[in-house]
């Protein structure tokens, strides 16, 4: 099996392309999967997967679930039942893992916060497993600690999932969010079993933004291969998603951008 | 003894300011100590510490030392000479803390980079103890890891602290740096007899950019008297500098900057 059969082009690497250019582009590259995200699925799951499957595709993940934490106890009602719609979504696209980004801190303190994430997980993990989807927890750079997320290192979300301890409970490794972490190697193998995706894109220098600073693989300075051949070896052999926020990889309009992404990740994945 | 007794003022908080301008303004509104940086003592570290102990100020720290890794064996010699220096400069100046700022992987893998950075430190550290200046190993945030410090986690400095067994061995705990880690807790208490300093400032949200968006305490999403607390008692009592890089501060052209800052130390810190 080629490395590019483990392929999945993320909906959002390519913002401005509408889900049917999506879909089309892949398929002509002959690229096996993409990442849907749920803004982007013109507001029905269903008819989504049936384009996305109609061309041979299938979808890697749902982004995302999680945000849990809010200022009143209705609004954190309102996002526990928006994770339950995201779960029956991504059931839907036949997508075996929701991403679940963890949400700020919202005015709680980081420990309240990071126990509301735990909290939420639990509410929900019963409808992932009804669903038989994964809730695929991800640590996001410290750097979205405060606008983003509060699980911020794979050793958090490690623990995390071994306290929900279900198979519907697991960790996803963006090496853009984990590559700095002196534990990461460590993590990788602890997650062993319980990884639910690896993500790549590249971390230039100088970095040019916080949200859109990302860059495409060999344009940065992260050990792309090492982080995935480590997370091989511990076990994980499923789709590993391009994830690139980039503005100039956004102008792009037709399928060179796909067949650059192919280029580097034969390259340095 | 009043918490503004242990407050510093860190010269880049007013990077228009002269040396003479910041001595002047800090006696002025009776803040005890300043913390200084080479490339603004006016290339002459004995004048400088005239001047400011002429004032009846204390220096509690100096700024910087480290960057130890670098391209070829020619530059590696000369960072370790350029510390050596650092430590002399701290020694004529009275301060009690050379700042060391690992400094980034440039150009090796990020594990190379990191052994660089303890043989760095054990080569001059008979220096340090000798000169009795204490390397204070501070840890930058992981959004720094690629072009500043390798060294990104407390858990990682107090590592480095423990390898190296010495008191001219310690670390430097700043809460823009450290304050989303999950550990911060139990290593500032793992820290306990080896913190040199502890610096504040705040994360703002959303933060205007990587290198200049600090923000004045009570400004941000930090919990700064927790950590602050959890810093004293793990017993630190030395001085605590007030370092913030934000470019409306650096528009304040007078000591109502000193005003502000005494106030939100008192309500925040």
């Amino acid at each position: 099996m080629s490395l590019l059969d483990r392929l999945s082009f993320n909906q959002m690497t390519a913002d401005p392309w509408s889900l049917e250019e999506v879909v089309r582009n892949c398929a002509k590259s002959r690229i096996p999967y993409i990442a849907a995200w749920r803004h982007k699925l013109g507001g029905d799951a269903a008819n989504a997967s049936a384009l996305i499957r109609g061309e041979g595709l299938r979808v890697s993940s749902l982004c995302r679930g999680g945000w849990f934490s809010a200022p009143t106890a209705e609004e954190r009602r309102e996002r526990i039942a928006d994770n339950r719609r995201a779960i029956e979504e991504a059931a839907l696209l036949d997508a075996p893992v929701l991403v679940i980004v963890s949400g700020p801190a919202n005015g709680q303190t980081l420990d309240d916060a990071r126990a509301t994430v735990l909290d939420g997980l639990a509410e929900v993990l019963p409808d992932a497993e009804k669903a038989g989807v994964v809730l695929g927890i991800e640590p996001l750079h410290p750097m979205y600690a405060a606008e983003r997320s509060v699980v911020v290192t794979l050793k958090q979300a490690n623990d995390l999932a071994q306290q929900l301890s279900s198979p519907s409970a697991q960790v996803i490794i963006d090496a853009f969010h984990v590559w700095w972490d002196p534990d990461v190697m460590h993590e990788i193998e602890r997650a062993r079993g319980k990884i639910a995706g690896f993500h790549v894109s590249d971390w230039p220098v100088p970095l040019p933004g916080i949200l859109m600073g990302r860059a495409m693989m060999g344009d940065g300075v992260i050990e792309l291969r090492k982080l995935r051949q480590a997370v091989d070896a511990a076990g994980y052999d499923g789709p590993i998603e391009v994830e690139i926020f980039n503005d100039a990889v956004w102008q792009s309009r037709d399928d060179g951008l796909l067949a650059l992404i192919q280029q580097r990740f034969i390259e340095y994945v």
